[in-house]
């Protein structure tokens, strides 16, 4: 892969919406769906960024991803919704979802959206804090097609299943958003990509036997976070946002990382009214104590999640975002008809 | 510590009930309570289990435990059913509010009740099983006092912070119940007593360097499960409960370890409606497939969370309970007048 480009975010966006527009997305639903790639983008976060929305376009194109809906739903009772994606767009039909449960919550408490039919969310950070600004509580718990093999198991049976936490704190809200395996596929295609060995530990091949060879890991499985505890974290969530979702489970999810299948697999978001506005006080002073405590390293202080992405936003708002030249060239391609035919073949 | 000796269950019980009785705990409460203890026994968790029932009566001695209540509570939303354990017992307090928002989720599809002044819960465990058991999901937070380092950092400021959840399935509920830290202060604690060295990463001393040893451990922190994952977990839970509950946070939370403190933390409890019926025969068959996997090592099988716990259930239910010599003494001269003076002298 060559070196990457330095792109101005403003211009990102608007080459990215125009991409989505060609594809018949409307306005509003390119401005969110570009909105959650390009701010995994601004935060460093590539392997949610720009690099996925090429294949967006695809399933699109592949009748598995719907531009124009926001979903359908009901309330399976005053507090909870069942939200049924029809295929659309991940932010486009979380989003709407989020928004009712959000205004529900404030006069139950709390409101949850089961998520069925959804395409893929994107970085779910950027729902939590959105939602912990606008003071509320966040839950986020998503599933994905079974890349984890089950603690002292051996095949691939348990999705990456991210989870997320966004509570209110000032200048900026507390933000977690982490998956329940020990790396991404992602970073195994890079290593495989750069030639470079893994550590031992997180994956296995496709035999089910340990290796530290990416390009076996990468028909193999990932390991969970945290051993025994990762892999029940993991699974926790598989099955109660599959109860919750009546989602696919294990190795029946489909349509997360391909561009020809439906997307199968569930999404669960809690929104919870904090007790008082008083706790946004008191979080915040507990993180910044945290953030002071003597670390075990002098030069390296005490880290509050989400912190770091905040930082590399900044400097991307004000230097652009990184992008490898292929993927933007692929997105120009895709934004511009002029080269619809040289994008439509780097697709394949 | 003497070798232990084996207690047929009905008789812990109704010693344990006695005890509780004599220190002015109703026979309700006094069941409640050591369903908890006993049950943590029967599932071979000892640190959850009678070994906590004479810091219970020395709570309620000391004033920082209230026998008789269990705690005040109105609702904040329709959903959200907010707590005041009035110092009760944890498990009185907790059942009382589960009960409440059971029966409220079947309504409004799902409903939490955030706790605070109250005493510790017990193993999360229980209760997840028993409201999964009804058919209902349960997710279940509670914080405790810092004993947890952050990473990167060098003192302990997290609680232990364990999440449990219960989902639908069958003939048994999937039961996780964990704590975010990678080993308990009870087991440094074991260690110490048993001259044992720790593993490395698992504790800092007083100092905040890292330390093998578990004598210099008990007075230090103990690390996150899963490196900064787990930290961030262990994290997002403290202020999460602190937001929903007004709790204490970090090195301010007292009363789950000692006997002399009111107890500060938070609890909360969500408890969620499945989607259908038909979502426990999926979860089910899905966790089959897990235990039926190819495991790493021949003979030992790919376990499900709460697998082993429920055939450790079954073997003490038959064979009985292993207790300490001197907690099980401490227990009877709690329960029997005759010994108070023994018991008391115990209990200092």
């Amino acid at each position: 892969m060559s070196e990457k480009i330095r792109i101005e975010s403003e211009q990102a966006l608007q080459v990215g919406i125009a991409a989505l527009t060609k594809a018949g997305v409307p306005d509003a639903g390119a401005r969110m769906q570009m909105d959650l790639l390009l701010e995994a983008e601004l935060r460093g976060r590539a392997s949610h960024g720009l690099l996925r929305l090429p294949r967006v376009i695809e399933r699109i194109r592949n009748g598995v991803a719907n531009p124009v809906t926001e979903g359908t739903s009901r309330w399976r009772g005053d507090a909870l919704l069942q939200v049924d994606g029809q295929q659309g767009l991940g932010p486009v039909v979380a989003w709407a979802a989020l928004e009712k449960i959000s205004v529900r919550a404030k006069t139950t408490g709390l409101a949850a959206a089961a998520i069925s039919n959804n395409n893929h969310l994107g970085m779910l950070a950027l729902y939590a804090e959105r939602v912990a600004r606008e003071g509320q509580v966040l839950i986020a718990l998503t599933t994905s097609e079974a890349l984890v093999h089950p603690w002292g198991g051996r095949e691939a049976m348990i999705g990456t299943n991210p989870v997320a936490v966004g509570v209110p704190a000032t200048p900026d809200p507390f933000v977690l958003d982490m998956a329940t395996s020990l790396i991404s596929m992602g970073q195994v295609h890079d290593y495989a990509n750069r030639g470079q060995a893994l550590q031992p530990g997180w994956a296995l091949d496709a035999k089910g036997d340990p290796t530290i060879d990416a390009g076996a890991a990468k028909d193999g499985a990932i390991a969970p976070f945290g051993g025994a505890k990762g892999y029940a974290l993991g699974l926790a969530f598989e099955i109660l946002v599959g109860a919750l979702t009546a989602s696919a489970l294990g190795r029946d999810v489909t349509g997360t990382l391909d561009s020809t299948k439906l997307c199968n697999k569930g999404d669960v978001f809690i929104v919870i009214e904090p007790e008082s506005d008083a706790m946004t006080q008191s979080v915040t002073d507990y993180l910044n104590m945290l953030r002071s405590s003597v670390p075990a390293v002098a030069e390296r202080p005490v880290v509050v999640p989400g912190d770091r992405a905040l930082l590399q936003r900044d400097a991307s708002l004000k230097g652009g975002v990184l992008i490898a030249p292929e993927v933007w060239q692929r997105i120009r391609d895709l934004a511009d008809p002029a080269g619809n035919e040289l994008g439509s073949s780097l697709l394949h």
